[in-house]
């Protein structure tokens, strides 16, 4: 009998996996032979453009994709409308540093999402600080009045360069707030990208009510060694013009397909990224590819007549870059429609070489993940382990306690060259590494609608 | 006692991998904080440029490697004399189709290495063929004074690049002895790539003594495509010329590098790349990478003062693109001045994301291989298996059987983007990917120097 069993189980998970390993070939096929995820993420970046929340470009990204999706032919297609922040750069955005003998230099400027405009051009002596907890330390006298430049370098020897970057994320957070404390007039930080170059990266900021507010911009890494150089030399004045604001909140909307589940409809397995992007530069790879990704994932499984056994839904999230309006509201008015959610999958670290996926879950969770890995033995992804989500799907934990977030998780090494730049563009973005990401996340979505009960 | 001796074995083991993590760390941290290879890399690809075998290029190429390694103070550098094949490609090289209505389309066309000329401007119908085997089935009654295009094309749905270019290989090597069989004026082949676009990817072929030589061309995808898609329409005839040429075999040079051995001198574990590259492009990913990597893994070792137990040998080996003299010449040399080389390693799969090493090697040279993973947890390296090593060391195994023959394998993704076409150049390359390349060979060098007994 014992024997008779462990015979049954044996045939049991040959067969499954037999039937996956043609199901996911098939898969990969579609996306390496008919891919249709290039061709749209061009659209999306020349076609539409940048669309922060809030621009006439996010509206047009918001109807490109209902009408790419319904071209489609998904069982339902809707908007869901929301509020987001509305902050806009403005025309005006130059600066440049004079020293003392009257030398001056041009630099390349980014003002932070959400800052002030400096209110016609501004000038002041500049003081250097290597990060925040050593400007914390500094007495407000030696402030008051000056342009506070934070030149915290993210850290090359790190290997995983998302933990480079949240070392130096909290300078473009916090730094108008800790600067503003102490009487600073302005605050400029180092760009968070990885090369020596001139491309500024952008990015949000905040302000606290209880502090005054300063403009903040970013300036490029090769910049930031050149004035950090002529701050060695002597005394630098910077002298800068930005005329950003905020405008009042928005209407937007996240945009919203679905293949309805055969066997339990009622359960919903959700994927997606985040449609808006910064201005600067087309948000190729920040989340130009990650939506893209999804969009061709569900493609792919209508493409090939799946009929998934619960609701597979892709959500393109709106304002990930700046509040997070899409995902929070998402969360909220799902839970309130009574919906149920049993997993959800991100999209949102670029469009680079699929290296595998990890989760924000329990240990049971992890261990449910690793028994993906087989799966993708021939495809090359090799990390199946305890991880992040995404923002966007983040919300979805207090609403659904327990639900397993999935991250997709491509190569990273060339992620910080790009991120919030004017060189996110689409030509950044390679043919084959994007298509193997959307093939990589729609086998992910293929098996795990089966492995789910 | 026993339990003795595995205390003893365990804290040895504890001992020894603490120094390795601590080792490794330092000489990542060299490669992505103090590293020269992105630097070298440009002036390999700009001061230098192309390359190839016989040419003024790799003569100079030569003489920057020998002043670049004396610069670097190893005990010991030194030119390897060797004879080299020496083709030219000329300066006429163009091509046109002309359909049946006078309607002529300019294509984009590079002679394959080793091709004779046209000798003029030559014209003959084109006839199509699939692939090589459907060529060898054809009757020559019909090929006779035309000129026969293979367009095969790399399948984009192996996920294993080189698997799809090994698949194809044959139309290039082949072409023209399969064409010239059976009467064909010329042959013109669909480029080896996988990006459907206007850059040609040249390579070697080569002629029978038996059978009459022909001009052979490669034509970029996007152009076959369109060759193709006319062929589909009627009759085509196609124009070109090129005056390509060999001239007599030319005198040229391996370039060595070396760290002397402190324990086993005698002992030499060699590792490199090719300096010779094709001359279209700058031989970036191909394979000046390649050189740059194990220069730098030298250099990182040299700068942290390691002194190997065995001697550590860097081989810049010319003429791996056309015959391969350099790998050649340098076993047989190796062997005849009584040297003991005990493991080889290559690196000639571009300047991309590291992934890990194969050995094409018996089981327990695997087995010995996979030892080196938990090295690599923290590196996001995963790939330890059997594998190849590379043309040019891959003499070295008929003169010291059982030699192991690792090969450096980074992602293979994006390398025939770039394989023998113009578009192979420094900027092709990406700075991090490249440094993380040269860490990992180094690293692994390192290892290996203290694995082997």
């Amino acid at each position: 009998m014992k024997y008779f069993v462990s015979l049954l189980v044996l045939s049991l998970f040959v067969r499954i996996s037999a039937q996956d390993s043609i199901m996911i070939r098939a898969i990969y096929d579609e996306a390496l032979l008919r891919g249709e995820s290039y061709e749209n993420l061009r659209q999306l970046c020349k076609d539409v453009g940048p669309r922060l929340s809030g621009s006439t470009g996010a509206q047009m990204a918001v109807e490109w994709s209902e009408a790419k999706m319904k071209s489609y032919g998904f069982d339902r297609v809707y908007l869901q409308e929301i509020k987001v922040p509305h902050w806009e750069r403005g025309t005006k955005e130059s600066a440049w540093f004079r020293t003392v003998d009257g030398q001056l230099t041009k630099v390349h400027i980014l003002a932070l999402g959400g800052s002030i405009g400096t209110n016609g051009m501004m000038e002041a002596e500049v003081i250097e600080f290597k990060n925040l907890e050593e400007l914390k330390k500094a007495k407000a006298s030696k402030i008051k009045g000056k342009i506070v430049f934070l030149n915290q370098a993210m850290d090359a020897a790190q290997i995983q360069t998302f933990k480079a970057y949240g070392a130096c994320y909290a300078i473009r957070g916090n730094g108008a707030v800790e600067a503003g404390k102490l009487g600073a007039k302005a605050v400029i930080i180092r760009s968070l990208g990885l090369p020596q170059d001139i491309h500024p990266h952008t990015g949000s900021m905040h302000y606290e009510d209880s502090v005054a507010r300063i403009p903040a911009g970013a300036l490029s890494t090769q910049d930031a060694n050149d004035l950090s150089a002529a701050l060695a030399k002597g005394k630098v004045n910077f002298v800068f013009e930005m005329d950003c604001r905020v405008y009042p909140d928005a209407t937007s909307y996240n945009v919203i397909a679905e293949i309805r589940g055969t066997e339990k409809p009622e359960e919903i397995i959700v994927f997606g990224g985040h449609l808006d992007s910064w201005d600067a530069g087309e948000g190729a790879h920040d989340d130009g590819a990650g939506v893209i990704h999804c969009l061709e994932a569900l493609r792919i499984l209508k493409a090939m007549n799946y009929k998934p056994k619960h609701t597979l839904r892709v959500v393109f999230f709106m304002n990930e870059e700046n509040g997070n309006m899409g995902g929070k509201s998402y969360a909220t008015l799902a839970k309130a429609a009574g919906e149920k959610h049993i997993a959800a999958l991100e999209s949102d670290r670029g469009g680079f070489v699929p290296r595998g996926f990890g989760v924000d879950g329990s240990d049971a969770q992890v261990a449910f993940l690793q028994t993906f890995a087989p799966l993708y033995k021939n495809y090359d992804l090799h990390v199946f382990e305890k991880g992040y989500g995404g923002v966007d799907i983040g919300p979805l934990k207090e609403q659904y306690p327990g639900i397993p977030l999935f991250g997709f998780v491509p190569d990273s090494q060339r992620y910080f060259d790009y991120h919030h730049a004017p060189s996110d563009v689409f030509e950044s973005v390679n043919r084959r590494e994007l298509e193997l990401g959307a093939a990589a996340i729609s086998s992910f979505i293929y098996a795990l609608d089966l492995k789910l009960k």
